[in-house]
């Protein structure tokens, strides 16, 4: 689970409600890591290894009905399994790893969104990954309206995204909320403006970050 | 999570390795209770639920690979689906259940078998169950090697199954540790003997538990 001193990769999350830009952006911004000469890991939450795609597979399922610890459990589960076979081996190779969504969306969806409690989601965070953390996350911060008109063209909703406004509500709100409490790891991306601007405001987080 | 006071069902587990005589003495114990007017709810883990038995092929699954910690977490979750669905609602009712396996297993098998500690475990039961605990566990106590012999004839092994002998040494052994630990709720059955003897000792242990 420790990862070595020597470790020279860095761990970057991209975090958002659904339609915030996270897929784009992080084409993007693996695109640009590589242009840069860095060996880029791309994965995504849950999910990255064959047992987190199965267990994805449950946890978007529509005809899957679980408790909200059920859910916060299975997270965490397949993201042990995230760390042990991706993310840790690759950073320990020096390979920069960005991943679509990791543990503040477990805080943000069985947190905010269900209901659970911070101490107890904190619990198990402790129990899964010690005191590893990503060395930077982007937030990228949309409207609940907003992120909805871009995603319910593209596709059909899954578990998660039949939710109501209320639930998105929540869950962007305990997104802010561990952004103030990380302000060093967490950086807030405003989505709401055209690709092109929060493109750009990426590009200057990175390059801020990179120095 | 929490059962009311007024509830009268009681909780039954039954623990052991392979080959043991879990399911056929369970079967017995039903049979038992139902001749005595009780309503039983027979169930098993992982499983129990139609979540808990998706997660039970995830688990058992031969061509599937995962750390301890991951299979630890999806023992717990299958758990608590279960007890959200299953048991504690049967038990509110009044009726009695009885378990193949419960969070013994996850010591015995987890702890035990692949070496997580002990206290880690703890960390997820107290999560899941907070202080629930079965009214009376009934460890059917047989050798590593007489188990394997009267399983290995009727089933093609699982993932737990194919294990070599030194791990359920260590399953068992931590079976016994949890039985002294616990003397009190776990009662241990002599599960080498002939079949009408254990269930002369379980049908014994059973009506000193009733009185
Ligand atoms: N700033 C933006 N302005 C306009 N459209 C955008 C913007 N960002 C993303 N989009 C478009 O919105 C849609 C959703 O974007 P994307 O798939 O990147 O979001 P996401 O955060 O990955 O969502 P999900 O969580 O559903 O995967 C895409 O069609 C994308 O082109
Ligand atoms: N005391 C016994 N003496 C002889 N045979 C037994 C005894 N107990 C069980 N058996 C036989 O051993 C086989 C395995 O028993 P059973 O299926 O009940 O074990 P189990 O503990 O449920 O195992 P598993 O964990 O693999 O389900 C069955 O064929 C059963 O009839
Ligand atoms: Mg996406
Ligand atoms: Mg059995």
């Amino acid at each position: 689970m420790m990862i070595s001193e020597t470790s020279k990769g860095k761990f970057i999350t991209m975090e958002g409600i659904d339609g915030a830009g996270k897929s784009t952006h992080l084409n993007w911004l693996a695109d640009f890591f590589r242009s840069r000469g860095k060996t880029v890991v791309v994965t995504r939450e849950p999910g990255g290894t064959r047992l987190g795609e199965r267990l994805r597979e449950l946890l978007l399922d529509n005809y899957q009905t679980m408790h909200g610890e059920t859910e916060a459990l299975l997270m965490f589960a397949a993201r042990r399994e995230h760390l042990d076979k991706v993310i840790v081996p690759a950073l320990d190779q020096g390979n920069w790893v960005i991943s679509d969504r990791f543990t503040d969306a477990s805080f943000a969806y069985q947190g905010g969104g269900r209901g659970l409690p911070i101490q107890k989601l904190e619990v198990l965070e402790h129990w899964v990954q010690g005191l590893f953390q990503p060395d930077l996350t982007l937030y990228l911060d949309v409207t609940v309206e907003l992120g909805r008109q871009r995603t319910s063209a593209i596709k059909t909703a899954d578990r998660f995204e039949k939710e109501r406004d209320e639930f998105f509500q929540r869950v962007r709100e305990c997104y802010l909320e561990r952004a103030r409490k990380f302000p060093q790891r967490i950086r807030v991306i405003n989505a709401n403006l055209p690709l092109e601007q929060v493109n750009k405001s990426i590009e200057e987080t990175i390059i801020s970050f990179c120095k």
